[in-house]
Protein backbone atom coordinates (compact mmCIF):
# COMPACT_ATOMS: atom_id res chain seq x y z
CA UNK A 1 0.00 0.00 0.00
CA UNK A 2 1.36 3.52 -1.13
CA UNK A 3 0.55 6.29 1.66
CA UNK A 4 1.20 9.93 1.10
CA UNK A 5 1.80 12.26 3.77
CA UNK A 6 1.65 15.78 1.92
CA UNK A 7 0.18 19.10 2.93
CA UNK A 8 -1.46 21.77 -0.19
CA UNK A 9 -1.01 20.58 -4.08
CA UNK A 10 1.83 23.36 -3.53
CA UNK A 11 6.02 23.25 -3.59
CA UNK A 12 7.48 20.75 -2.21
CA UNK A 13 4.30 18.56 -1.64
CA UNK A 14 2.81 18.81 -4.92
CA UNK A 15 6.05 16.97 -6.46
CA UNK A 16 5.48 13.47 -5.38
CA UNK A 17 1.41 14.01 -5.70
CA UNK A 18 1.93 15.22 -9.35
CA UNK A 19 3.75 12.15 -9.84
CA UNK A 20 1.41 9.91 -8.33
CA UNK A 21 -1.24 11.11 -10.44
CA UNK A 22 0.89 10.92 -13.70
CA UNK A 23 1.19 7.33 -12.94
CA UNK A 24 -2.19 6.80 -12.55
CA UNK A 25 -1.58 5.14 -8.78
CA UNK A 26 -3.81 4.70 -6.01
CA UNK A 27 -2.70 5.89 -2.74
CA UNK A 28 -3.70 7.09 0.42
CA UNK A 29 -3.82 10.49 1.27
CA UNK A 30 -2.97 11.85 4.53
CA UNK A 31 -3.10 15.57 4.45
CA UNK A 32 -0.42 17.18 7.01
CA UNK A 33 -1.93 20.40 7.65
CA UNK A 34 1.63 22.89 8.05
CA UNK A 35 -1.09 25.91 9.67
CA UNK A 36 -2.32 24.13 12.30
CA UNK A 37 1.86 22.76 12.75
CA UNK A 38 0.73 18.85 12.33
CA UNK A 39 4.25 18.78 10.69
CA UNK A 40 5.51 18.77 14.17
CA UNK A 41 3.38 16.69 15.88
CA UNK A 42 4.52 13.45 17.98
CA UNK A 43 2.80 11.09 15.91
CA UNK A 44 4.34 12.94 12.43
CA UNK A 45 7.57 12.99 13.81
CA UNK A 46 7.55 9.38 14.53
CA UNK A 47 7.57 8.97 10.83
CA UNK A 48 9.84 11.97 9.55
CA UNK A 49 11.79 13.08 12.49
CA UNK A 50 12.61 15.93 10.75
CA UNK A 51 8.81 16.95 11.23
CA UNK A 52 8.74 18.05 7.50
CA UNK A 53 6.39 16.93 4.99
CA UNK A 54 6.07 15.02 2.54
CA UNK A 55 7.11 11.50 3.24
CA UNK A 56 5.89 8.84 1.48
CA UNK A 57 5.26 4.97 3.25
CA UNK A 58 4.85 1.88 0.90
CA UNK A 59 5.15 -1.31 2.48
CA UNK A 60 5.80 -0.10 5.90
CA UNK A 61 9.27 2.01 4.81
CA UNK A 62 9.18 5.75 5.08
CA UNK A 63 10.38 7.58 2.08
CA UNK A 64 11.38 11.59 2.48
CA UNK A 65 12.50 14.44 0.75
CA UNK A 66 10.22 14.78 -2.36
CA UNK A 67 13.30 14.40 -4.71
CA UNK A 68 13.75 10.95 -3.20
CA UNK A 69 10.43 9.95 -3.70
CA UNK A 70 9.87 10.87 -6.95
CA UNK A 71 12.97 8.66 -8.44
CA UNK A 72 11.67 6.02 -6.03
CA UNK A 73 8.04 6.00 -7.25
CA UNK A 74 9.49 6.05 -11.12
CA UNK A 75 11.71 3.05 -9.79
CA UNK A 76 9.18 1.14 -8.67
CA UNK A 77 6.28 1.60 -10.81
CA UNK A 78 7.94 1.99 -14.10
CA UNK A 79 4.81 1.76 -16.12
CA UNK A 80 4.52 5.27 -17.12
CA UNK A 81 8.36 6.69 -17.12
CA UNK A 82 8.76 10.20 -15.87
CA UNK A 83 12.60 9.73 -16.60
CA UNK A 84 14.33 10.27 -20.06
CA UNK A 85 15.40 7.12 -21.58
CA UNK A 86 19.01 7.81 -21.94
CA UNK A 87 21.62 8.16 -19.50
CA UNK A 88 22.64 11.96 -20.32
CA UNK A 89 18.77 13.16 -20.77
CA UNK A 90 18.51 11.44 -16.97
CA UNK A 91 21.39 13.67 -15.96
CA UNK A 92 19.98 16.58 -17.14
CA UNK A 93 16.92 15.57 -15.41
CA UNK A 94 18.89 15.39 -11.87
CA UNK A 95 20.41 18.74 -12.66
CA UNK A 96 17.27 20.20 -13.07
CA UNK A 97 15.90 18.76 -9.78
CA UNK A 98 19.08 19.45 -8.15
CA UNK A 99 18.57 22.88 -8.99
CA UNK A 100 14.99 23.36 -7.82
CA UNK A 101 15.85 21.92 -4.74
CA UNK A 102 19.06 23.74 -3.90
CA UNK A 103 18.24 27.29 -5.87
CA UNK A 104 15.07 27.74 -7.19
CA UNK A 105 12.58 26.41 -3.99
CA UNK A 106 14.27 27.92 -1.11
CA UNK A 107 14.91 31.49 -2.95
CA UNK A 108 11.00 31.30 -3.45
CA UNK A 109 10.18 29.80 0.10
CA UNK A 110 12.09 32.67 1.71
CA UNK A 111 9.99 35.12 0.12
CA UNK A 112 6.84 32.91 0.88
CA UNK A 113 7.77 32.67 4.43
CA UNK A 114 8.17 35.93 5.06
CA UNK A 115 4.69 37.25 3.58
CA UNK A 116 2.75 33.99 4.78
CA UNK A 117 3.95 32.66 8.28
CA UNK A 118 3.38 36.04 10.52
CA UNK A 119 -1.15 35.71 9.60
CA UNK A 120 -0.32 31.53 10.54
CA UNK A 121 1.00 32.58 13.85
CA UNK A 122 -1.25 35.91 14.21
CA UNK A 123 -3.89 34.28 16.79
CA UNK A 124 -1.27 32.17 18.61
CA UNK A 125 -0.18 33.89 22.29
CA UNK A 126 3.35 34.15 22.83
CA UNK A 127 3.11 30.95 25.28
CA UNK A 128 1.33 29.50 22.65
CA UNK A 129 3.72 30.16 19.75
CA UNK A 130 6.80 29.41 22.10
CA UNK A 131 5.28 25.60 22.66
CA UNK A 132 4.96 25.18 18.63
CA UNK A 133 9.10 26.21 18.57
CA UNK A 134 10.05 23.67 21.20
CA UNK A 135 8.37 21.09 19.70
CA UNK A 136 9.90 21.51 15.63
CA UNK A 137 12.72 19.40 15.67
CA UNK A 138 14.96 21.06 13.52
CA UNK A 139 17.16 23.95 15.15
CA UNK A 140 17.63 25.77 11.97
CA UNK A 141 13.96 25.57 11.23
CA UNK A 142 13.20 27.08 15.04
CA UNK A 143 15.29 30.01 13.90
CA UNK A 144 13.47 29.93 10.49
CA UNK A 145 10.07 30.34 12.25
CA UNK A 146 11.05 33.03 14.89
CA UNK A 147 11.97 34.99 11.55
CA UNK A 148 9.14 34.53 9.95
CA UNK A 149 7.09 34.76 12.53
CA UNK A 150 8.16 38.45 12.92
CA UNK A 151 9.13 38.62 9.23
CA UNK A 152 12.43 39.57 10.22
CA UNK A 153 14.15 38.09 7.59
CA UNK A 154 16.78 40.95 6.73
CA UNK A 155 16.06 43.02 3.56
CA UNK A 156 19.34 41.90 1.95
CA UNK A 157 18.20 38.26 1.96
CA UNK A 158 14.84 38.74 0.54
CA UNK A 159 16.40 40.50 -2.22
CA UNK A 160 18.81 37.90 -3.00
CA UNK A 161 16.12 35.29 -2.96
CA UNK A 162 13.99 37.22 -5.32
CA UNK A 163 17.08 37.74 -7.40
CA UNK A 164 17.62 33.74 -7.49
CA UNK A 165 13.64 33.57 -8.34
CA UNK A 166 14.50 35.86 -11.47
CA UNK A 167 17.65 33.63 -12.39
CA UNK A 168 15.91 30.54 -11.82
CA UNK A 169 13.02 31.75 -14.27
CA UNK A 170 15.89 32.78 -17.07
CA UNK A 171 17.53 29.61 -16.87
CA UNK A 172 14.31 27.65 -17.64
CA UNK A 173 13.81 30.08 -20.40
CA UNK A 174 16.57 29.51 -21.98
CA UNK A 175 16.50 25.57 -21.94
CA UNK A 176 12.63 25.81 -23.03
CA UNK A 177 14.07 27.50 -26.40
CA UNK A 178 16.35 24.86 -26.77
CA UNK A 179 14.07 21.75 -25.71
CA UNK A 180 10.31 20.94 -25.09
CA UNK A 181 10.62 20.20 -21.56
CA UNK A 182 13.08 20.88 -19.05
CA UNK A 183 15.18 17.68 -19.63
CA UNK A 184 14.78 17.18 -23.15
CA UNK A 185 11.77 16.05 -25.69
CA UNK A 186 10.87 13.76 -22.42
CA UNK A 187 8.22 15.26 -19.79
CA UNK A 188 10.10 14.26 -16.90
CA UNK A 189 10.65 15.03 -13.11
CA UNK A 190 12.19 18.03 -13.90
CA UNK A 191 9.52 19.45 -15.20
CA UNK A 192 7.15 17.88 -12.43
CA UNK A 193 9.65 19.59 -9.82
CA UNK A 194 9.68 23.13 -11.39
CA UNK A 195 6.08 23.22 -11.97
CA UNK A 196 5.05 24.15 -8.16
CA UNK A 197 7.73 26.62 -8.05
CA UNK A 198 7.33 28.23 -11.57
CA UNK A 199 3.34 28.18 -11.48
CA UNK A 200 3.05 31.07 -9.38
CA UNK A 201 5.67 33.19 -10.67
CA UNK A 202 3.51 34.82 -13.34
CA UNK A 203 1.35 36.65 -10.49
CA UNK A 204 4.09 37.08 -7.57
CA UNK A 205 6.76 38.69 -9.81
CA UNK A 206 5.47 39.24 -13.31
CA UNK A 207 8.59 41.32 -14.05
CA UNK A 208 10.49 37.82 -14.26
CA UNK A 209 7.95 35.79 -16.24
CA UNK A 210 5.46 37.12 -19.04
CA UNK A 211 4.57 37.12 -22.14
CA UNK A 212 7.13 39.41 -23.56
CA UNK A 213 10.11 38.15 -21.90
CA UNK A 214 9.37 34.43 -21.38
CA UNK A 215 7.08 33.17 -24.14
CA UNK A 216 8.52 29.48 -23.37
CA UNK A 217 8.03 29.96 -19.81
CA UNK A 218 4.26 30.67 -20.24
CA UNK A 219 3.62 28.36 -22.94
CA UNK A 220 5.41 25.10 -20.73
CA UNK A 221 3.41 25.92 -18.12
CA UNK A 222 0.41 26.46 -19.87
CA UNK A 223 1.41 22.72 -21.40
CA UNK A 224 1.71 21.93 -17.56
CA UNK A 225 -1.60 22.53 -16.53
CA UNK A 226 -3.21 20.97 -19.53
CA UNK A 227 -2.08 17.43 -18.55
CA UNK A 228 -4.52 15.78 -16.55
CA UNK A 229 -1.96 14.16 -13.68
CA UNK A 230 -1.15 17.90 -13.12
CA UNK A 231 -4.97 19.04 -12.87
CA UNK A 232 -5.70 15.93 -10.69
CA UNK A 233 -3.23 17.00 -8.37
CA UNK A 234 -4.32 20.47 -8.55
CA UNK A 235 -7.83 19.35 -7.55
CA UNK A 236 -6.40 17.72 -3.89
CA UNK A 237 -6.14 21.40 -2.62
CA UNK A 238 -8.19 22.23 0.17
CA UNK A 239 -7.95 25.79 0.40
CA UNK A 240 -8.59 28.18 -2.24
CA UNK A 241 -4.96 29.64 -3.04
CA UNK A 242 -6.09 33.01 -1.99
CA UNK A 243 -6.43 31.83 1.59
CA UNK A 244 -3.19 29.96 1.22
CA UNK A 245 -1.85 33.52 1.15
CA UNK A 246 -3.75 35.07 4.37
CA UNK A 247 -5.05 32.39 6.75
CA UNK A 248 -5.39 32.74 9.74
CA UNK A 249 -6.19 29.54 11.85
CA UNK A 250 -6.18 29.68 15.44
CA UNK A 251 -4.06 27.32 17.79
CA UNK A 252 -5.13 23.49 18.29
CA UNK B 1 36.51 9.44 -24.28
CA UNK B 2 35.92 10.37 -20.35
CA UNK B 3 37.72 13.38 -19.81
CA UNK B 4 37.18 14.64 -15.74
CA UNK B 5 37.97 18.71 -15.20
CA UNK B 6 38.53 18.15 -11.47
CA UNK B 7 40.88 20.20 -8.29
CA UNK B 8 42.14 18.24 -5.65
CA UNK B 9 40.80 14.94 -4.40
CA UNK B 10 38.69 16.77 -1.51
CA UNK B 11 35.50 17.71 -1.53
CA UNK B 12 33.12 17.71 -4.01
CA UNK B 13 35.94 16.94 -6.92
CA UNK B 14 36.90 14.07 -4.96
CA UNK B 15 33.00 12.34 -5.29
CA UNK B 16 33.51 11.56 -9.02
CA UNK B 17 37.50 10.56 -8.54
CA UNK B 18 36.14 8.00 -6.22
CA UNK B 19 33.71 7.26 -8.21
CA UNK B 20 35.70 6.45 -11.39
CA UNK B 21 38.82 4.54 -9.57
CA UNK B 22 36.25 2.34 -8.35
CA UNK B 23 35.06 1.22 -11.31
CA UNK B 24 38.26 1.00 -12.83
CA UNK B 25 37.27 3.13 -16.01
CA UNK B 26 40.04 4.75 -17.74
CA UNK B 27 40.03 9.07 -18.17
CA UNK B 28 41.50 11.64 -18.98
CA UNK B 29 42.33 14.01 -15.87
CA UNK B 30 42.25 17.89 -16.49
CA UNK B 31 43.50 19.40 -13.40
CA UNK B 32 41.75 23.04 -12.63
CA UNK B 33 43.90 24.94 -10.19
CA UNK B 34 40.93 26.39 -7.82
CA UNK B 35 43.97 28.52 -6.54
CA UNK B 36 44.86 29.74 -9.71
CA UNK B 37 40.83 30.85 -10.47
CA UNK B 38 41.19 28.58 -13.37
CA UNK B 39 37.55 27.35 -12.65
CA UNK B 40 36.65 31.21 -13.79
CA UNK B 41 38.88 31.36 -17.04
CA UNK B 42 37.08 31.66 -20.30
CA UNK B 43 38.22 28.28 -21.15
CA UNK B 44 36.35 26.58 -18.55
CA UNK B 45 33.40 28.75 -18.33
CA UNK B 46 32.51 27.59 -21.62
CA UNK B 47 32.79 24.01 -20.63
CA UNK B 48 30.52 24.80 -17.36
CA UNK B 49 28.80 28.32 -17.57
CA UNK B 50 28.97 28.47 -13.76
CA UNK B 51 32.16 28.20 -13.49
CA UNK B 52 32.50 25.19 -10.82
CA UNK B 53 34.57 21.92 -11.00
CA UNK B 54 33.89 19.01 -11.12
CA UNK B 55 32.77 18.13 -14.72
CA UNK B 56 32.12 15.42 -16.92
CA UNK B 57 33.00 15.13 -20.31
CA UNK B 58 31.84 12.10 -22.58
CA UNK B 59 31.32 11.48 -25.80
CA UNK B 60 31.50 15.30 -26.06
CA UNK B 61 28.75 16.04 -23.34
CA UNK B 62 29.60 17.98 -20.48
CA UNK B 63 28.15 16.72 -17.07
CA UNK B 64 28.17 18.90 -14.15
CA UNK B 65 27.46 18.64 -10.69
CA UNK B 66 28.97 16.17 -8.67
CA UNK B 67 26.17 14.13 -7.34
CA UNK B 68 24.65 13.95 -11.00
CA UNK B 69 27.85 12.65 -12.32
CA UNK B 70 28.35 9.64 -10.17
CA UNK B 71 24.59 8.75 -10.48
CA UNK B 72 25.49 9.01 -14.52
CA UNK B 73 28.88 7.00 -14.70
CA UNK B 74 26.68 4.27 -12.29
CA UNK B 75 24.43 4.32 -14.96
CA UNK B 76 26.77 4.12 -17.69
CA UNK B 77 29.16 1.60 -16.49
CA UNK B 78 27.14 -0.74 -13.80
CA UNK B 79 29.95 -3.72 -14.17
CA UNK B 80 30.96 -2.59 -10.81
CA UNK B 81 27.67 -1.32 -9.19
CA UNK B 82 27.55 1.62 -6.88
CA UNK B 83 24.14 1.61 -5.89
CA UNK B 84 22.26 -0.60 -3.41
CA UNK B 85 20.02 -3.07 -5.24
CA UNK B 86 16.50 -2.16 -4.37
CA UNK B 87 14.64 0.55 -4.83
CA UNK B 88 14.30 1.22 -0.68
CA UNK B 89 18.65 1.13 -0.59
CA UNK B 90 18.83 3.99 -3.67
CA UNK B 91 16.42 6.12 -2.00
CA UNK B 92 18.46 5.99 1.11
CA UNK B 93 21.29 6.52 -0.72
CA UNK B 94 19.96 9.39 -2.33
CA UNK B 95 19.23 10.70 1.24
CA UNK B 96 22.19 10.80 1.99
CA UNK B 97 23.97 12.13 -1.35
CA UNK B 98 21.06 15.03 -0.91
CA UNK B 99 22.40 15.20 2.91
CA UNK B 100 25.83 15.80 1.93
CA UNK B 101 25.15 18.21 -0.91
CA UNK B 102 22.17 20.29 1.01
CA UNK B 103 23.99 20.34 4.75
CA UNK B 104 27.24 18.72 5.26
CA UNK B 105 29.31 20.05 2.72
CA UNK B 106 28.03 23.60 2.02
CA UNK B 107 28.75 23.67 6.29
CA UNK B 108 32.17 22.52 5.86
CA UNK B 109 32.97 24.20 2.91
CA UNK B 110 31.88 27.50 4.51
CA UNK B 111 34.48 27.10 7.36
CA UNK B 112 36.82 26.08 5.27
CA UNK B 113 36.54 29.28 2.59
CA UNK B 114 36.92 30.86 5.84
CA UNK B 115 39.72 29.96 6.93
CA UNK B 116 41.89 29.50 3.26
CA UNK B 117 40.75 31.93 1.03
CA UNK B 118 42.48 34.44 2.50
CA UNK B 119 45.69 33.26 1.80
CA UNK B 120 44.78 32.49 -1.31
CA UNK B 121 43.92 36.12 -2.34
CA UNK B 122 46.75 37.34 -0.22
CA UNK B 123 49.21 38.35 -2.95
CA UNK B 124 47.13 39.69 -5.29
CA UNK B 125 46.74 43.75 -5.73
CA UNK B 126 43.22 44.93 -5.41
CA UNK B 127 42.67 45.39 -9.18
CA UNK B 128 43.85 41.91 -9.69
CA UNK B 129 41.27 40.67 -7.04
CA UNK B 130 38.52 42.81 -8.69
CA UNK B 131 39.46 41.52 -12.03
CA UNK B 132 39.54 38.00 -10.61
CA UNK B 133 36.15 38.70 -9.26
CA UNK B 134 34.99 40.00 -12.12
CA UNK B 135 34.39 37.21 -14.43
CA UNK B 136 33.06 34.55 -12.02
CA UNK B 137 30.35 33.77 -13.41
CA UNK B 138 27.20 33.29 -10.25
CA UNK B 139 27.08 36.37 -8.69
CA UNK B 140 26.13 34.87 -5.40
CA UNK B 141 29.96 33.18 -6.02
CA UNK B 142 31.72 36.66 -6.35
CA UNK B 143 29.66 37.66 -2.93
CA UNK B 144 31.13 34.57 -1.26
CA UNK B 145 35.13 35.36 -2.61
CA UNK B 146 34.61 38.97 -1.08
CA UNK B 147 33.47 37.61 2.18
CA UNK B 148 36.11 35.08 2.12
CA UNK B 149 39.06 37.42 1.10
CA UNK B 150 38.33 39.09 4.20
CA UNK B 151 37.58 36.53 6.72
CA UNK B 152 34.34 38.31 7.29
CA UNK B 153 31.63 35.26 7.24
CA UNK B 154 29.37 36.31 10.03
CA UNK B 155 30.46 34.91 13.67
CA UNK B 156 26.85 33.98 13.87
CA UNK B 157 27.05 31.97 10.22
CA UNK B 158 30.44 29.68 11.22
CA UNK B 159 29.31 28.83 14.11
CA UNK B 160 25.81 28.01 12.88
CA UNK B 161 27.76 25.92 10.18
CA UNK B 162 29.57 24.13 12.78
CA UNK B 163 27.05 22.96 14.31
CA UNK B 164 25.73 21.27 11.26
CA UNK B 165 28.87 19.53 10.93
CA UNK B 166 28.33 18.14 14.43
CA UNK B 167 24.68 17.25 13.65
CA UNK B 168 26.32 15.60 10.22
CA UNK B 169 28.65 13.17 12.05
CA UNK B 170 25.76 12.60 14.23
CA UNK B 171 23.60 11.33 12.01
CA UNK B 172 26.50 9.23 9.91
CA UNK B 173 26.99 7.74 13.53
CA UNK B 174 23.13 6.88 13.86
CA UNK B 175 22.78 5.22 10.80
CA UNK B 176 26.07 3.27 10.88
CA UNK B 177 25.51 2.06 14.57
CA UNK B 178 22.32 -0.08 12.59
CA UNK B 179 23.89 -0.64 8.89
CA UNK B 180 27.63 -1.22 7.67
CA UNK B 181 27.62 1.63 5.19
CA UNK B 182 25.51 4.54 5.07
CA UNK B 183 22.74 3.19 2.39
CA UNK B 184 22.46 -0.10 4.25
CA UNK B 185 24.67 -3.22 3.29
CA UNK B 186 26.04 -2.41 0.36
CA UNK B 187 28.78 0.24 -0.16
CA UNK B 188 27.27 2.80 -2.67
CA UNK B 189 27.32 6.62 -3.95
CA UNK B 190 26.35 7.50 -0.41
CA UNK B 191 29.32 6.78 1.18
CA UNK B 192 31.51 8.15 -2.00
CA UNK B 193 29.55 11.31 -1.22
CA UNK B 194 30.51 11.59 2.77
CA UNK B 195 33.85 10.21 2.70
CA UNK B 196 35.41 13.92 1.45
CA UNK B 197 33.60 15.53 4.32
CA UNK B 198 34.21 13.36 7.16
CA UNK B 199 37.92 12.77 6.24
CA UNK B 200 38.97 15.90 7.89
CA UNK B 201 36.73 16.07 11.14
CA UNK B 202 38.84 14.06 13.30
CA UNK B 203 41.23 16.67 12.61
CA UNK B 204 40.01 19.81 12.51
CA UNK B 205 37.03 18.79 14.65
CA UNK B 206 37.56 16.67 16.92
CA UNK B 207 35.20 17.49 19.58
CA UNK B 208 32.82 15.67 16.79
CA UNK B 209 34.12 12.76 15.77
CA UNK B 210 36.47 10.91 18.29
CA UNK B 211 36.72 7.60 19.61
CA UNK B 212 34.40 8.04 22.52
CA UNK B 213 31.83 9.38 20.71
CA UNK B 214 32.14 8.20 17.04
CA UNK B 215 33.44 4.78 16.96
CA UNK B 216 31.49 3.61 14.32
CA UNK B 217 32.28 6.87 11.87
CA UNK B 218 36.39 6.25 13.15
CA UNK B 219 35.81 2.26 12.13
CA UNK B 220 34.09 3.51 8.84
CA UNK B 221 36.85 5.98 7.58
CA UNK B 222 39.13 3.71 8.34
CA UNK B 223 37.21 0.77 6.01
CA UNK B 224 36.89 3.78 3.13
CA UNK B 225 40.92 4.71 3.56
CA UNK B 226 41.56 0.83 2.83
CA UNK B 227 39.60 0.66 -0.20
CA UNK B 228 41.84 0.88 -3.53
CA UNK B 229 39.60 2.77 -5.19
CA UNK B 230 39.50 5.30 -2.43
CA UNK B 231 43.68 4.53 -2.06
CA UNK B 232 44.02 5.71 -6.02
CA UNK B 233 41.91 8.58 -5.96
CA UNK B 234 43.65 10.17 -3.13
CA UNK B 235 47.23 9.61 -5.07
CA UNK B 236 45.68 12.02 -7.65
CA UNK B 237 46.66 15.12 -4.79
CA UNK B 238 49.08 17.72 -5.90
CA UNK B 239 49.40 19.60 -2.85
CA UNK B 240 50.36 18.05 0.19
CA UNK B 241 47.47 18.67 2.14
CA UNK B 242 48.86 21.48 4.52
CA UNK B 243 49.82 23.07 1.18
CA UNK B 244 45.99 23.13 0.25
CA UNK B 245 45.23 24.99 3.58
CA UNK B 246 48.10 27.88 3.34
CA UNK B 247 48.93 28.19 -0.01
CA UNK B 248 49.84 31.10 -1.14
CA UNK B 249 49.97 31.60 -5.32
CA UNK B 250 50.69 34.38 -6.92
CA UNK B 251 48.19 35.82 -9.39
CA UNK B 252 48.51 33.97 -12.72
Amino acid sequence: MLELFHYEPTANSAKPLICLKEKGLEFVSHYVDLHNFEQHSPEFVKLNPNGQVPALKHNGEIITESTVINEYLDEVFPEVPLKPDTALGRARMRIWTKFVDEYFCPSLSLIGWNNMIKDVVAELSPEEFEAKIARIPLKEQQAKWRLAAKQAFPQEQLDEARRKCGESVKRMERTLSETEWLAGSTYSLADIACFPMASGIPRLMPEFMNERDTPRCLDWLARMRARPGVQAALAMSRRPPNVLKTAKTAAQ
